[in-house]
């Protein structure tokens, strides 16, 4: 069986609003299986249940009193941390952790990402622990990132790693593109229109005007609908001018 | 000149808290340009100061009246929406938005990504307004993401659509591989220690153990400061068990 998501391992938290938006995060890309490390205010925290907007209810939370109780059962480990801390370990960027950890779950790998507390970040003991180190590429003047904030990029990675992104889709809700023929009759509609109002005043230039102004048209890739709202435009423009 | 980052619209945002973690996350990328549509809560907000984590005295906040002022100034939008809106409009997903956005800042446009309010997003009108629709896919289950969730994922891959991805690196502190000769030293050793302990019962299957030894440690890239602490290892052991 092929785990569904990587668990995230907070270690030594210490705001409860902070394990609440990491399970939030967490349940928004379908993550799982949460595990607190000695969370500073101990467990359960009401604290944390505004932020996690319900997402408690759902995800499995446990606590253990060290990482190494917290990791037992898992294969791959990646540590996030801000700075390299002079380990011989692979750093990798989030999508490429993330990459790598849905490799290893369809090996049926069980795999977590360790998170460090707030003010300090892990500890070099705890990376030691881990397999990998992840370090989110963040602005050099302003490299603080929230532990929710951290959480929500990474199951977001996690999640997309399985993910085959969908190409830019037009929404059209239901309706078909224009046929070419009540195209063909709007356009001719509004050339016509433009010609009855002297708008063409160039017999020379009149094909060229004609040609961008369709192409304005034809490029919207126009729906049924539209062209008909737009049928309607030219009449009452038309009538409006007469 | 390349404009640095897209703007952040906020529309009728609620929360100052958010607002903050909004412009926490965008410097935490590098984004500049925070524009707020009709704060519920006015500006400034008190509210927003600890969740911003001092990025609001680096960022550039504006407020206004309607979206329309908001925008007047950039060239290409893009509506963050939960859900289709039936409206005929391209709809992009975070990564897709973000290239396209950042080849439309090469091209000098000036672009925005434009928020709606928590609790009820952003409303029909407001997305007419803008160019293209972004959806972030979100577990179908549990789909409200906070909204300075929503600012982070969008700044993270506004920075990440400019930036060559890192490979993987082996973080030595430094140090360099370990060179072959030392290698094959610590290996010979390490060899000659179990085979004095009767480590090779077969004669047959010594050479498969030691292949098996040797790749293990091969397998490694060990720097050469791990290679001469083996050594110690090797030592140690073999001194005690004489």
């Amino acid at each position: 069986m092929i785990p569904i998501s990587p668990a995230i391992i907070l270690v030594r938290p210490q705001m409860g609003e902070n394990i609440g938006g990491a399970a939030r995060a967490m349940l928004n890309f379908g993550l799982t299986d949460l595990r607190l490390v000695a969370p500073r205010d101990g467990w359960p925290n009401p604290a944390s249940e505004t932020m996690a907007a319900g997402a408690l209810d759902v995800i499995n939370t446990q606590v253990f009193a060290t990482l190494e109780e917290a990791i037992a059962d898992l294969h791959f480990l990646v540590a996030t941390t801000a700075r390299p801390r002079g380990m011989v370990k692979t750093v990798y960027e989030p999508r490429e952790a993330a990459q790598e950890n849905y490799r290893r779950m369809q090996e049926e790998q069980k795999t977590g990402f360790v998170f460090g507390p707030e003010r300090s970040g892990l500890e070099n003991d705890d990376i030691a622990r881990c397999h990998a180190i992840v370090t989110i590429p963040v602005n050099e003047n302003f490299s603080s990132l929230n532990l929710s904030a951290a959480v929500l990029l990474m199951a977001y990675e996690s999640a997309l790693a399985g993910h085959t992104p969908a190409e830019p889709t037009l929404e059209t809700n239901g309706g078909l593109p224009a046929s070419q023929k009540n195209m063909e009759s709007f356009l001719s509609r509004l050339e016509q229109a433009l010609d009855e109002n002297g708008f063409f005043r160039s017999a020379d230039h009149a094909p060229i005007m004609k040609r961008n102004i369709r192409n304005i048209f034809i490029r919207s890739d126009l729906t049924e609908q539209e062209v008909n709202s737009l049928h309607g435009v030219i009449k009452s423009l038309a009538e409006y001018s007469s």
